[in-house]
């Protein structure tokens, strides 16, 4: 029932057509979903140990994956097994989704039509695509543009130069000047003379009650999605990138960068400038002091800094012994 | 005499009404201030030991504070004693200035008349809100909006997709495209279900001759002024959060970042993506390295790098000794 | 033959005239340009050593440069030997190019016309200025602005709320929304009262199949260019100063900063954050880690990482130090 609302999806190809295989039952794949999320008729795939977790557990038809990693997955679920992962991974993607790896500008814009969004209150120059849903009571600031299916909840208020497409916002959301969120993510398989773009099925989920300050850019997610919870708040020029999780009532201050598919717990509170490296699992109730570079998973309730960053006890006695 | 001209405020109310006090003449409150600016018949807060010396010299005529502070203010002061400053701060500054906790795109905007600005020289689909005073010779890039009561001086080039709001901008002054001047900045009292937003009824004042950088964002104050003095140069990307104040004929390289309530001296120069925290007070003449991260204050005429910025001799000594 | 087609240039002048000389023969210079670029109608300049195998092959009919270097030059090569030779270059450019110095905006922006671009999309409110050049195939995105002269090949992909002007695009490049492209770089002559703009009359060029994220910020050279080269990819929010050049097949993480003038070979990967001083020369398949401060060369094959970035064996054993 979970159809991809933002692009268009083709298919279902069969197993066989797709990866030539000849040792295996045939049958039609309808989509590519991750692990947690795949069901009979999806394809996943499985790349690195850190999810374990999910392959054992996975209900997806058939996964891409090494032949390092094969036996984690369920005895019932296909395995194709490929030396890169990714590379197989995005072209198959491609093959459903041949539109999802560059961001066309959305060419169905139009002015809003104020019968349609009577209780909206819009700015100057507002361009809506088709089928995008505006909450009662929100406002739009001028020379936004909220690209088609879009979805905004109530109360909102969207602030001027916003770009806002493959992205669902909740209530009482706000977002500063100058965000763009729900673009392409910097997803690509590196190749001498061409590169191959990784398409970029996912979207942005803005929960509600979050606040993003001026110009962050907030990318959609690969095969996953981006997300940030309730009561959340970013401040200006924060960089999140494709599939990233950020939990409830964080405080992001500025300049802020995490890289891709990083999950971030509830309550966590990050200083300016600080990084987060991709793939990490930060805990609940951590504290990342300003300018730290995060390289490895976080424990619960941890205070670190630093670069890489440490636990604050570690922080301050390594800046004792250097001196 | 200083009205507040970018934010309506409500009132004056009577001490007892806001605060609930029997200990206390009771007295009408017109108005919130900083310490320093306050008089007799506003309201101020102090809420930290470095504002210690402006304590001891305010005119406000009531202050919140801690019961650890309030033996600083002066006796005719009237203290209002709670547990957290900045919470009751907010609550009270949002029934002074119920609109100045987000920011509400101006729906005020038009083009701009040019029977009003025959001086002024304007790029396409540039928006204009009420009352803009916008200087002779200076020039508007496309795109651009200037919200209401926002004043530009003379001779200034304003880039295209360029946002000002709530800001005072003297002559001589470029903007390079791309900047959002004047928003709301990141403050708000943490709470689980929901934040409560700090109103912020400061405003951005841009000195004459000041250049700044394409992309940057510079937050407007919370209760003080954000400031940039005279001839003072921004590179691209950089993040000026509220009550910040540069002095003059400082450089500040690309993306570098200012937390809140830090003051600059005159003649800094910052090398880029140094961060600077916030409530600092850095010197004239100071260097900081690029890529520092200043947690300290730093006295005139001082080298600074590294994380955590310390004198350059110290850093190149610490180098050594871990080598 | 390679006029400069994004700024109108004076002259010539006769080098009597700009400089007050009386030990040289007189002639007229044209032009300026860098030390390998220049031919005998120009005017180079020299002011470091690190030019020095520039200067020792230069063509330039004449050069500013200081007494400790003038002996580099060519014989034939008249020097103009000065104590600030930066000073005296942004002073004589800009009597060449009198409105380099500044980004005033482009006023003869209109519609695009639909005749002239027939094999080009346009989303809303494109703005074009006189003589743009677009390729076949290529999409622009609404409130995307192109300044004069812009010229970008086909199949180009051009996200909204773009700003491009003294750029010239390759084939199949993708630009994603927000970046600002082509603006004058962070170059000036510090002086008390006023400081001295630096003219920028050199131009970005952007080769084909790269990609930039959002909102990335790329300055145009000085009097050299800034280039990117072939099948290179940007994330968002990365800036690129005046004359910096970045070769092919690189993965420029988000955030990154390059400080002016520095060259980036080919193959190299550089994580989120990492920041590259100014002047430097970044060897072929080199990976700076994420949050690297790189501040010297750096040899093809090297990965480095830290604050200031050091070969990566010697980062791991500096942690193990100061434990």
């Amino acid at each position: 029932m979970s159809a991809n609302i933002f692009f268009e999806r083709k298919g279902p190809y069969s197993i066989k057509d797709l990866f030539n295989l000849n040792n295996s039952k045939n049958f039609k794949i309808k989509d590519i979903k991750t692990l947690d999320k795949a069901t009979k008729t999806d394809l996943s795939f499985f790349d690195s140990i850190r999810y374990k977790d999910f392959a054992l557990r996975t209900k997806a038809g058939c996964c891409i994956t090494s032949s390092k990693l094969e036996n984690y997955l369920p005895k019932e679920c296909i395995k194709i097994v490929v030396k890169n992962v990714l590379f197989e991974l995005a072209k198959t993607t491609k093959k459903f989704y041949p539109s999802a790896d560059i961001d066309y500008p959305d060419l169905s814009l139009s002015k809003p039509k104020l019968s349609k969004f009577s209780k909206v209150k819009f700015g100057n120059n507002v361009l809506i695509g088709k089928n995008v849903k505006l909450g009662n009571n929100s406002i739009i600031g001028s020379n936004t543009i909220i690209e088609h299916n879009v979805s905004i909840g109530k109360n909102c208020i969207i602030g001027s130069q916003v770009i806002l497409k493959n992205s669902i916002i909740g209530d009482n959301v706000v977002i500063q000047d100058g965000c763009k969120i729900g673009l392409k993510g910097f997803g690509f398989i590196p190749l001498k003379t061409e590169n191959l773009k990784f398409p970029h099925i996912g979207k942005v989920i803005i929960k509600n009650k979050v606040e993003l300050g001026a110009s962050c850019t907030i990318d959609r997610g690969s095969i996953d999605d981006t997300i940030i919870e309730d009561n959340t708040y970013l401040d200006n020029q924060v960089h999140v990138a494709h599939n990233v999780k950020i939990g409830k009532n964080c405080m992001i201050a500025g300049q802020v960068g995490f890289a891709g598919s990083s999950t971030i717990g509830d309550n966590v509170s990050i200083g300016g400038q600080a990084g987060v490296s991709g793939h990490l699992q930060i805990g609940n109730n951590v504290k990342i002091g300003g300018g730290s570079g995060v390289v490895k998973d976080i424990l619960d309730n941890t205070v670190v800094m630093g670069y890489p960053a440490v636990p604050l006890k570690e922080f301050l006695k390594k800046g004792k012994n250097s001196e």
